[in-house]
């Protein structure tokens, strides 16, 4: 792999890469990580007294095993040098994008450490987590605050890497869920880059008819509930970021988990997710750095994750009425429940932390990009296409508007800023809007 | 009723008014009224010698019956009359607009008369009819003709009436349905006074399954098929405009006929329809005006129709997810099949030569309304919630994008050119943007 060449980039592209390395090293170094700027210290400590909400859910009080875990806090710090790097290696015009050694040599002495204090770590986050601090310290080694640690890091991870390259700030929103839980969403609307940018946290918990349960399950395998009812835990992180500049493309990803306990106490769980890219114009190199840094972080845990999920995703993401898939894909998996969870979780982990190597890289190459009225309307023409995805097929979408006492914002969010339908829009043949077109009725193998 | 006082109207208005009902008074004279712009002698001469599709659907040759039948040639002059009477009494600033006596006087002697040759009528159409003109002739007392002359005739009336206010052109598309029939479909696209005008007529025809029966029908009656297939017929006339001016409120109409012929030959029979509105704020005088004039089509035929289709429309034009109606309704009906066919079908053509009266005069009310950055922003949120409605609600919708063979552009047409989504839009208190929530929120009795 060729070596990191930081002298070689040109002026923007180093200060990028030297605002976004110097932003995360404090961290890695060891110093306390600075609070979020949604934060003041008098928040802060408003966060470290409330009660104890998740007492309620009958998990308080739960030994806190203390394990070993690696992974967690180097989410933080692996990704984001990882991401610099990649940045700084794809600016450096190199033939495909460089996973730098420096980064992987940084993240595997953080992931050696132990994973920290739950408070420390929470201090990084956009906001206080959803479930009380409190709770996660005494619940530290089960798999819901780790993934709840895990979603939180992701959130504040990528929130920082596009606010540090837009300039804007992310409006952070808490809210609870009557029947149980809550989230945080963050959004950043019409900033400098971004046209519309939604980074979405939320644990809710509370009890399923056995129905519902069998529904939010793909595979629908037949669940028995205490009196019919079978208590269940959901969470997950989820965005989607819509630029401004037609060359860049939009991008979605969603990691979750789920809990569902049976009437005999076993816990059925599952993780899902994926990391999907829809670009306006086709730039082959973009689309090979972004499958192929999904595949490096597929390949590391199974040889069958990277072609299964790039096909399920191709799949799952097909927009029916068009003949047309939303984007060119990326990964999409559901109802993962093994090899054991520890490697599940850890699977979910690695591709939660490629989420900025495989996009900001892109985003900083094309900044600048030049762009004509007709590529910002064939953008918005596109815009209509995510729209129609969204609403007829997204499966959480329609979940969530199905569901009362879903926040609708928080699920709407996925909308972009504009959107453009034109009656009959076929682009001439020849064209780069055709060619896009081209590569969506026929979805190619990028790696 | 007011007298319609010409001379009291502004400038502008008594331009707009006298071209509207200059250009449709040769008709109601006698004179031969001139081929729709959209169509060149030479493509009419190739309308009239083409060979009889419907003939395979077996109805060709059924005897050509001659009734004196009233009303179907009247659409054209009575509506139209009807609609730039209203226009200029609207504009005269009457306290109600005045549905002017002269035009009722002259839509009277027009109804009185035959109908006239469907040749001649069909010279008026935006295209060719979907049936082969020979076969409506060798039915012309039939349901289906008579609806297919009334669609077709409504499409030939809206549009122009649209194209006179806004100087542009409707692009006419024909398209053929594989499994039998076709449509019309008509759309202005970014013009002067119109961001997205599309007007729609569709004829279809084939064998549908019990299933797709039961479902085609709200009511849901069990249909006995033979060989469990059932030969049907649905045809309609559906728009919706979008102006650009956020003065201007969006409309849209829907009028449907359906035929299902059982095992033992009985045939079922139904109409829907409905016309609405939906402004970006509300005036109360165009709300009057529009509720007023379909009350008054209502009434001519029953005095619950109104109250009970316009309970219905607000019902259906529901956004769950968001507590709100699309818009402020109008009347709204399904499965019209009392007290008889006739008198069915007579109730339908009222309310589709309502459509130009209803929303013509507030078009040239606010056609130069000043508008702020502001208004056309709030306009575009509303414009999303538009698409929400359309996308997850509307039953037409979902049952063409579900149904292979549609065709999605005309299905989708009804979408505006312009959308927006703002995250937790809401609107100060006190302003108009909120007064107009308020109502969607909680509807209101018009007239």
């Amino acid at each position: 792999m060729a070596t990191f060449v930081f002298c070689s980039l040109n002026r923007t592209a180093r200060t990028a890469a030297r605002r976004s390395l110097s932003s995360h090293l404090p961290r890695l170094a060891g110093a306390a990580p600075p609070l979020c700027s949604a934060h003041s210290p008098a928040l802060t400590l408003r966060w470290f007294s409330r009660g104890t909400r998740f007492g309620s859910q009958g998990t308080a009080g739960s030994s806190a095993a203390r394990t070993t875990r690696r992974g967690a806090l180097a989410l933080g710090g692996a990704a984001a040098v990882t991401a610099a790097a990649a940045v700084a290696g794809f600016l450096a015009n190199a033939n495909h994008f460089q996973r730098a050694e420096m980064a992987t040599r940084v993240s595997m002495a953080v992931e050696e450490k132990e994973e920290g204090d739950i408070l420390e770590r929470c201090r990084g986050f956009m906001s206080p987590p959803v479930t009380d601090i409190g709770v996660l310290q005494g619940s530290k080694a089960e798999m819901r605050t780790r993934m709840e640690m895990l979603i939180m890091e992701t959130q504040a991870e990528f929130c920082r890497a596009l606010q540090e390259v837009d300039g804007g700030t992310f409006k952070v929103d808490r809210w609870d869920r009557k029947e149980g839980g809550g989230g945080i969403s963050c959004v950043m609307q019409d900033g400098k880059v971004f046209e519309k940018a939604g980074v979405n946290v939320s644990v809710v918990f509370g009890n399923l008819t056995e129905e519902a349960a069998r529904q939010m399950r793909s595979r629908g395998k037949v669940l028995k509930g205490k009196d019919g009812k079978l208590p269940f835990c959901a969470m997950g992180v989820s965005s989607v970021i819509h630029p401004k500049n037609p060359h860049i493309p939009t991008v979605h990803f969603n990691y979750r988990y789920f809990e569902i306990e049976e009437e005999d106490g076993t816990k059925q769980w599952w993780f899902g997710g994926g990391t999907d890219l829809t670009p306006v114009y086709i730039n082959k190199e973009d689309a090979f750095h972004f499958h192929n840094t999904l595949k490096e972080a597929c390949d590391k845990h199974h040889p069958q994750y990277y072609p299964d999920y790039k096909k399920w995703c191709d799949r799952y993401f097909y927009i029916r009425h068009r003949g047309e898939t939303r984007g060119i894909g990326g990964i999409f998996f559901d109802d993962l429940d093994s090899p054991t969870q520890e490697e599940a979780f850890n699977f979910v982990k690695s591709c939660a932390q490629t989420v900025v190597p495989c996009y900001l890289p892109i985003v900083y190459k094309h900044l600048n990009d030049a762009f004509t009225d007709e590529e910002k309307d064939w953008q918005q023409v596109r815009r209509g296409r995510y729209v129609e995805f969204n609403l007829v097929y997204d499966r959480g979408v329609k979940f969530g508007l199905a569901t009362p006492g879903s926040r609708i914002e928080s699920i709407l969010m996925s909308l972009p800023l504009t959107a453009r339908w034109e009656y009959m829009h076929e682009p001439a043949k020849g064209t780069q809007e055709a060619e896009m077109l081209e590569v969506l009725r026929n979805p190619k193998e990028w790696v």
